[in-house]
């Protein structure tokens, strides 16, 4: 065993050790992906204030797990989202102009991120809102909702 | 170097290596995990049924960011979060029989798992019910919810 063989066998375990260092989230990466949420968040609002409701949906992962739960119903996949937003909101009467506030957003780890907040829309003839939770996780496309569940107030 | 010396750095590089091994979630951890959740939801059930609402309450992580959301109120720690049931369910009358069906339950990662599901109250005068959306989070006391948003259907 001479000095080479030393030096390389050292050298082996430090990259050893260095490459499976545990891959704890930095403050931030967390705030950057905090960050990233609240772009996806103030995006869908200006997309639904302009009438957009495909916009809207961008924030929504497109996959069929994607998951939109509100008063009794659950619905399933990200088009079928899609299509129960457009039966409902036929008009721009009716979409209104729709406010997020309140807005709490909590890094759950890498890959998941949990947010708060209220939703509200303003409308010539009433003014609907409540409360949403949204889950998002990182996904190849950014930051995505993979699961809301919104709640309606009672006024 | 003596070949008691090169044993030495090769264990040690073994055991570098070892305890560093990248910490992916089995299978096998994530379905202990949801069977975890199972039975703690099944054991909330149970404490509801017997009127015993702190007991129902020791599904919740016993913390102040413990979170719980409904129609456009949100309660922020476990105390208050039972306070709100105390106040709500002041008799057995009121309490009900709790059924939980429809349950998914999602791993999110070593340390968070996902539950869908609805609830159902039977009462002598009414029959409330909706879905909740419950975050988990493993605790040092076993898995607990830190966040619940639980829905009120209009029927």
């Amino acid at each position: 065993m001479n000095r080479l063989h030393i030096q390389t066998l050292s050298l082996l375990m430090i990259v050893a050790l260095c490459a499976c260092a545990p891959q704890r989230q930095s403050t931030t990466d967390s705030q950057q992906a905090v960050n990233e949420v609240r772009n996806v968040i103030d995006a869908q609002q200006a997309a639904w204030n302009r009438g957009d409701i495909v916009g809207f949906m961008n924030g929504y992962d497109r996959a069929e797990t994607t998951i939109f739960v509100s008063g009794d119903e659950v619905t399933r996949g990200w088009q079928t989202v899609l299509d129960r937003y457009k039966r409902r909101y036929t008009s721009s009467e009716l979409m209104g102009t729709l406010t997020f506030s309140d807005l709490d957003i909590q890094s759950l780890g890498p890959d998941h991120v949990l947010v708060d907040g209220r939703w509200k829309l303003t409308r010539e003839k009433d003014t609907p809102f409540g409360r949403f939770t949204l889950l998002f996780r990182r996904t190849g496309a950014g930051w995505r909702i993979v699961h809301d569940t919104t709640t309606s107030a009672n006024p």
